[in-house]
């Protein structure tokens, strides 16, 4: 018998729950909580400061050779209600990177998406199924679903980013696959501008007139956004509002779409001075200070935010931002998966 | 502290690793089995035998008053893999849920979507959104992501249907909502063909010249499929194909795209002395035998199955089956989700 | 010099003129015209009679042996405002079509798009790519552009249908492609349900659970609509309604769209003793009346209607119906092209 | 009788044919040329020259003040084999149009949509619904259909731009509508950048958050491009293929798609010395070299090309040119009806 035995003080009814226990079936009408009138989350609000982060992302850097047991000098962000899963809310795996000058993660690939957003350094670069993209400050880069990626530090300074994966959504989905990349090392010679960016990341809306033709992918063919373009384009967006409070979305150029098919991603500038409206949507967010101060309540939690800091918003919880100076805030979310299957719902709310 | 605390036998990396603890951090270079070459899966194999169901049922209809502390007399399908959750598979809710003569299972609805096959029985229906649907034997019907929906039966006959959900998918997306529905009665005067039918369910191809004027709702907007036409159109595929083994799918005929945005539904014929090929797939499978005896094969689990059995495919599971007289089987799956999501795979499996 | 030469009282601007003309080249500013506040039609509102058509077809039966010229035994309807144009309206061709017992029209292919509406009745069939396709009255062929079609009559009975296609709009985009069958005959063994019946025609919703694997033709893979299934969905949708006036349309049941790329095509059923809301729309409408008795109003026209009765409602005029009895009738238009370059406008008119 | 009146040697033929007309009914078997092995095509292949434009244009700007009985200065490109039809193809009107220091086009709007590719000039701009775009050399504008346009010249400078609409085809549709501006004079405050470029012009990808919220057009929301990107995106292009041949197609940044439901627009780069691959396409085409000199092959024509010279390919014509110096040429074609009526080919064409 391998499933839950419930238990009655009526005696025939617990020869009944004994029975079917042992037929592995459990009765419905002694269940509670199966279906909440709002969601039921354990994921918790929750910052890490940068300032620790950096802090111990030196220790790592003396006391783990990037060889050792694994190969990518990871610090998981592991949310406190989450029992110690390694993962920063029920459906997003999120993390730091270090890469040292000279180091070298090596080439494997993975059914779950992965993206990269720099919080610090320049001078690396990733090489995506073939394509080295170079890697700076703000800028966002994606190693989607089963494409080989491996990472390289060439330069002689040290690289910070934030990684964000759906591990949780693809192992609960049992569709976790993984493949070690071909041993040889990958050529170095790095391209100025990757191929990608020449084919796809001209000025909006100019695409190569053969796209399209034959195989598309299940991503964007874009696998980096400069941080250049994104700050343009929040500046231009500012121009034509009120608010103080704009939001760029990082979309597939060639279709109308996310990046890829798990992982919304934006980047948003609060002005000085600015309380944004509160809000909740479906899934989670999780959020990285690019630069500027300010402070972030969560339903009832508050925390204090500085360049490099990383929270998370648990679904359907209230968010709202305060900014005492220009915030640029990068955020990651599951939105598309619950796009995809009619369960996103957002709403503002009434302080 | 709340998240898992690493340990070494080095000093200095103990200390750190109680640093980053501390920190809600973990080393990933210390992690096993994040990243598996294929699906890790804990939902095992398993088959329900009709024979126990119908002997539990007539119980639980003595036993438990549909008044008792909920309102569905449900048996849940818990899978011995999966630690004593009442869930059939990692993704999926499966349930054998009883109807007895008079009886009333009141409105609700909820975000996660439902599906009733019915396995036995016929003369009760259900109330969808206020429109009447009558459930007979072979008749699958829908109960849409937020349609209220209650379940009558005014006829003299015992009712007993397979309930499949997405609720652990819904759940662990973390945007379960619930409502009860009013609490006066429904209108019992119920119509000898749903409004839905009447609409959407005439031959194929066939649709108001208004629809899809308006709202489109996110699911299919014909709710039941007859088994009469299901067995139609089994016959008429079957005589196109040499192979003793076609498949329908249930789809939204308004649209290109299953029923419902998370549930895949298939009938499934194969006919008697017939061996399928041996196949599998991602995402998992609840398979309730209509009709017909046989044998079916799940990696390296063998199970007979008769009338009314119930079995589950577990993700990337080798599935075959061996027809003793001429199966129907009612299959429903999570693959619309993987799909969406850019993670579904299947191939052919060479024995 | 080829191109209109415009005159002027200024000598000056007249040479100018005659320059301009000399190379190829029109002023703006002395064209009329052009672009007019509602579309300028050339197309007038017009009705053919049955009563007569029969009369003639009798006499062509006769008089034109099917050999003679070409291989179809067609009566073009030519609208009488298009100029001697074979066509019924600016963008559509229509023609009853006859074929005598024990006549045969060739196999051949083209890519303007085609419908068959069978007027009167029964026993012929036409085969689509190699597919049989039995044809009696009521009944709704298709044959898509760049399907082999030909036509036979083994019965000892005359059939009239009604040919619709896309030609003047395929020719005015100057993309027509035309080619003889091979010449040996094709198989005569008249398979009682096409494939395509068998595949696609079942209830709605019921598909192939492989179709969609591969190749997806550009117009509906069923091509046979049976009168039976038009009549008792009409049957049902007027039970939703207090109208007296419903519409079934034709769809591709595996996708959301028309049947074929430029033709929409519908069934509309007025009960009797009704008058239809006016109302308009642009591209055009061509109409056949498949029984009952009535009267239609178009713009300033008004014309009575009885069985087999053809006629057409050009773009952007008002459009009404009486039933003096219960009236069917069979309506087909280039809506869709309309629809997919942004210029369908339909609105309702006051009296 | 207002149809085509067919004649026969045959008495009692000729006496059926003179029945049939009365009926405004003609014989299919007598007619020819209806269904061509290849289109039929009347539009010539033929090369306007820049130097006469321009000389003619000067003429125009001395003898038509703007505001004479129509209100664009505009000399309409007109096939030499079209019948005197102002038209450059059967399905596409292109113009010159010219606008002098201080002119200004009052707004109006039309279902046809239109397009501007500047030939020679800067200081203009248009005003599309309330929004002004700055015009200079190289850039595309659009006007989409039903938007409201006008133009402006405050500069000192004269401006020469093509204009293509897709009028033929919505003509043809009877689906011209057309409405004057209102008569105020536009806002003449002009912006340094339209909004339509600060919200969906900025990089690759980036596109506001909240774009699709409501109501998307029927065409691109980005209303310009510009020069320096288009010509960014060539060279980009060119280093990733051997070809010497590179084109960047114009879309819809927010969906995957062309400018406009009508009109493909390419800025085509063959680089000097190279000679492109014979190919040919339903659908025409309207070319205007925009630098660069060269020769034009259209089936059995040759033009040669200098700047500013504005060329046609009729449909199915076979196409190769030969760059003598670096050649820069827009084109634009009904490609996006054909496709949206599966009636688009191509192929490659061995010399």
């Amino acid at each position: 018998m391998s499933t839950r035995r419930f238990t009655s003080d009526d005696p025939e009814l617990d020869r009944f729950y004994s029975d079917i226990a042992a037929n592995d079936l459990q009765p419905l009408w002694e269940m509670r909580g199966l279906l909440t009138k709002t969601p039921s989350v354990a994921t918790v609000p929750h910052r890490w400061s940068m300032s620790e982060l950096v802090k111990l992302a030196a220790q790592s850097g003396d006391l783990v050779p990037i060889e050792r047991g694994g190969d990518r000098r990871v610090l998981a962000l592991s949310n406190p209600g989450l029992g110690g899963a390694p993962y920063i809310s029920s459906t997003l795996w999120a993390a730091v990177q270090f890469l040292l000058p000279g180091e070298l993660a090596p080439a494997h690939r993975h059914t779950p998406s992965a993206l990269r957003f720099v919080l610090d350094g320049a001078g690396a670069y990733t090489v995506l199924d073939g394509d080295p993209v170079t890697m700076s400050q703000g800028d966002l880069i994606l190693t989607p679903a089963w494409a080989f990626h491996e990472h390289h530090n060439p330069s002689s300074e040290s690289m910070m980013w934030l990684d964000v994966l759906d591990l949780p959504i693809v192992a609960g989905l049992d569709a976790v696959f993984f493949e070690e990349g071909p041993s040889e090392e990958a050529d170095r010679s790095q391209a100025r501008r990757s191929a990608s960016e020449r084919r796809f990341g001209q000025g909006a809306g100019l695409m190569p007139a053969t796209a399209g033709h034959g195989f598309l992918p299940e991503h964007s063919p874009l696998t980096v956004y400069r941080w250049l373009d994104t700050d343009a384009a929040l500046t231009a967006l500012l121009e034509l509002t009120e608010s103080g409070d704009a939001s760029v979305r990082f979309k597939d150029p060639t279709r109308s779409r996310d990046v890829m098919p798990t992982l919304r991603c934006e980047m948003r500038r609060v002005l000085s001075g600015t309380t944004t409206a509160a809000e909740r949507q479906t899934g989670s967010r999780v959020c990285a200070v690019f630069s500027g101060t300010g402070r972030v309540e969560i339903d009832d939690c508050e925390f204090d935010l500085g360049p490099g800091d990383i929270f998370v918003v648990p679904s359907w919880a209230v968010y709202r931002l305060h900014a005492h100076s220009d915030l640029d805030i990068f955020t990651t979310s599951d939105a598309p998966v619950l796009d995809a299957l009619a369960l996103y719902r957002d709403e503002k709310v009434e302080p």
